[in-house]
C-alpha cells in the first residue's frame, strides 16, 4: 500500500514555490479569477488562454495543462483539443475536469471524445460526473454530486485503466484511483461545498503538482490533500462562504509542513 | 393591499435550503462568480451554461432561468432566445435583467426582442434600464442608474400590463411592479452600489425565490428584501467595497428569521 | 523635473469621485470583476462591452477605453480596433496592457498591430511585456515580468517615441516615461504579485485618472502612484493574497490625502 507522509507533500509545495510552475488553464469564465488566484497563492504560475491561434504555443511554455468545461462553446471545445494534443506532444501531464458532464449531451459527448481522442493524465470529478463520462445510465443535478461514490468507484477503475490515467472521485472523502490502487484522502470540510469553484480549483492544483512530480497519482494524491487541509484550517475562522473564500487563499499561500502533519488524513 | 411577512420571506428561504432549486443562468462575465455564489450561498443549485447546443437540456433540470445581458453578443443572444423559449414551454419562471438597456442601440434592441418574442415572468432593473426597455427618449449613464424612479414607475405599470410580467424597478427604494399593485422595498445600503453586480445577484435570487414560489410579484419583492437586508447586515461591519462582498455572502449563508424581522421595510 | 505632490493625486481622486468619468473596459474574463470593483472603488463608472454591435456607441459615451488582451480570441480582437478607432475619434484616452506579449505570436501580433493601427495614449505592462512590444528577442515567461527592467526603459522610450505615448513599465519599481521623460514610482508591496490581475486594475486606474487629466504622463504616474499606496496600506493587515485583494478595495475606497502623504515614493 501507499503511503504519502506530510513531509513529502510539503517537499511537492516547495518544488512548486521554488519553480513556479506554468499551469496552463483552459477554464470556464466562473471560476477563472479563483484559479488564478489559487495557484498563485499555492506559487505556480498561471497563464489562462483559449484561442486556437495561441493554445499551442501557450502549451509549449506550460508544465501542466489543464482543461476544464464547466462553460463550453464551439471554438473553445475545438481549443481544447488542439491544446490537448499539443501537451502530449510534449509529454506534460493533462488534467481534465469534466463539469457537469452528464447534465446535457453536449457536456457528456465533449468530454468522452475529449478522453477517447487526446487521453488526460488525470481525470478530476465529482461521483456523478465521473460515473457520466463512462455510464449512460449516470444523471447529474447541475454540477454538484448526487450519485453515491461506491458505483463511481468502480466506474473510475475501469476508466483509468481503459485509458490509463489517474481518476479522482471527489466527494466527502476523495478517491485517487490508479487501476486497482485506491488512496483516500479524507480531509475537507462541508462548507466548500458552498463555495463556486473550489473543485476546479482541485483540479488546477493537481496540474500544479503534477508539474513538478511525475508519480501523477502520488501527485493527485497530494493536491487532493493539500485542498481539504487549507479548507479546513479556513474554515475554523469562516464565518461563512464568503470569508471561507478568502481564508483558502489566505491559508494555501501559507501552509507549513506542521500544518499538514496535522490535519492529514490519507490512507 | 399585499403583506408580506419576515416569517413568509424565512419560509421561502427555508424551501429554497431544503429543495437546493437548480437556477440556470444564462449572464456576464463580470459577475458569474459572485451571482454563483450568492445562489450558493442562499441555498440554491447555480449551473451557468451559455452554449446553444445544450441550453435547452440545462433548461429542462432548471426550476428557473435568469438572462442578463450584461456583456453580450450574437451568439449569447441567439442562445439567450433559445433558453427562454423552452423555458417558456417548460412554464418555468424566466428573469430577465436589462443590464445597460439605453446605454448602446444593441442592448436596447436586444432587450426589447427578448421581451417581445419570448416574455419573461420578471423583469429587474435600474430605473433608467426599465425606462429604456419601453422608451426610446431614455438615457442611461453606463450601467449606472441616473433616472428619476417616478418616471420609471409608470412605465414599468406599462410593461407590466402589457406584457403580463411582473417589474422591479430598483434603487433606494425598490418597486415590484404587477400591473397596478405596488410593493416597496426600503432595505438596503448604499455602500452596495460601489461593489460590482450586486444587481445582478438580486435578479439572480429573484430566480431562487421564483422557484419556489408561484406567486412572481411575491416572489420578486421577497428576493429584493433580502438582498437589501443581507446588505445592511454586511454594511455594519465592512469596511469598504471589498469586505461588504465577503460579508454579504457570510450574511446571506447565515441569514436567520430574527434578521428579517428586525430589518424588514417593506410596504 | 516633473514633481507631483500627494496634494496633487488627492486632487484627481476627488475629480475621479466627483465626476464618476465612464470608464469603458474591454479586457480578460480573468479580472474582469476585480478591474469593475477597482473603478466603482475610486469612484469612476465602470463599463464592460466588447460586441462589435456596440463597441462604438460605448465608446461615444466614456471618458476612456482600457484595452487588455490577458484572454484574446478573433472577434475580441476585431472589437479591440474599432473600440480604439472610435476613442481616438472622440479624443479619449486609450490605455493598452499588452497581458502576455512575448508569450505567444498571437498576443504579440495582436498588441503590435493595435500600436501601430490605433497608437494608444498610454501602454502599461510589466518589463517583458514592453519589451516584446517592440523587441522579437524579448521572452516572457507566461504573464509575469521575468526581463530586467533597464533594457525595457531604454524600449520604452523608443516606444513612447515612434509612437507618441506614454508607456509604463511596471515592477517593484514602475518607470513611466514619455519620450526622455522619467518618473519612478516606488511604491507596492511583494505580496501584490500573488494576487491575480493587479496588473490590470493599474491599468484600469490610468483610464481613470486619464479621464480627468490631459497631461497623460502625469495621470499614469498618478495611477502607479495610488495603486502602490494602496496595496502597502492593504498589506498591512493582510494575512495573504486572500485578505489583500478585499482589502485593496477597501482602502482604495476610503482613501485619504493623509495617506497619500504618508506612503507617497515618486521620483
Amino acid at each position: 500500500m501507499v503511503q504519502i507522509t506530510a513531509a513529502e507533500i510539503f517537499q511537492s509545495i516547495e518544488e512548486i514555490r521554488q519553480k513556479a510552475p506554468v499551469v496552463h488553464n483552459i477554464t470556464n469564465y466562473v471560476v477563472m479569477n479563483n484559479t488564478a488566484n489559487a495557484l498563485l497563492a499555492i506559487g505556480a504560475s498561471p497563464v489562462m488562454a483559449h484561442a486556437e491561434e495561441e493554445v499551442e504555443e501557450m502549451v509549449n511554455i506550460a508544465s501542466a495543462l489543464v482543461i476544464n468545461i464547466g462553460t463550453l462553446s464551439e471554438r473553445w471545445v475545438y481549443s481544447m483539443f488542439k491544446a490537448m494534443r499539443q501537451a502530449k506532444k510534449n509529454g506534460i501531464p493533462v488534467i481534465l475536469d469534466p463539469v457537469g458532464a452528464g447534465a446535457t449531451s453536449y457536456r457528456t459527448w465533449t468530454v468522452r471524445e475529449l478522453i477517447n481522442e487526446e487521453s488526460p493524465t488525470i481525470i478530476r470529478g465529482n461521483a456523478s460526473e465521473i460515473m457520466a463520462v463512462y455510464d449512460d445510465k449516470a444523471k447529474t443535478k447541475g454540477v454538484d454530486s448526487s450519485s453515491s461514490s461506491d458505483n463511481a468507484i468502480s466506474i473510475a477503475q475501469k476508466i483509468s485503466e481503459k485509458y490509463n490515467c489517474v481518476v479522482c472521485v471527489s466527494g466527502a472523502t476523495d478517491y485517487v484511483i490508479e487501476g486497482r490502487k485506491i488512496l483516500k484522502v479524507g480531509n475537507g470540510h462541508p462548507l466548500m461545498t458552498r463555495v463556486t469553484g473550489l473543485g476546479c480549483t482541485a483540479s488546477a492544483l493537481c496540474g500544479a503538482f503534477a508539474a513538478v512530480e511525475n508519480n501523477y497519482c502520488t501527485a493527485t494524491a497530494k493536491a487532493m490533500a493539500v485542498m481539504g487541509i487549507v479548507g479546513e484550517i479556513a474554515a475554523q475562522n469562516a464565518r461563512g462562504p464568503g470569508s471561507l473564500q478568502l481564508l483558502f487563499l489566505d491559508a494555501l499561500h501559507m501552509l507549513s509542513d506542521a500544518d499538514i502533519k496535522k490535519y492529514l488524513k490519507m490512507e
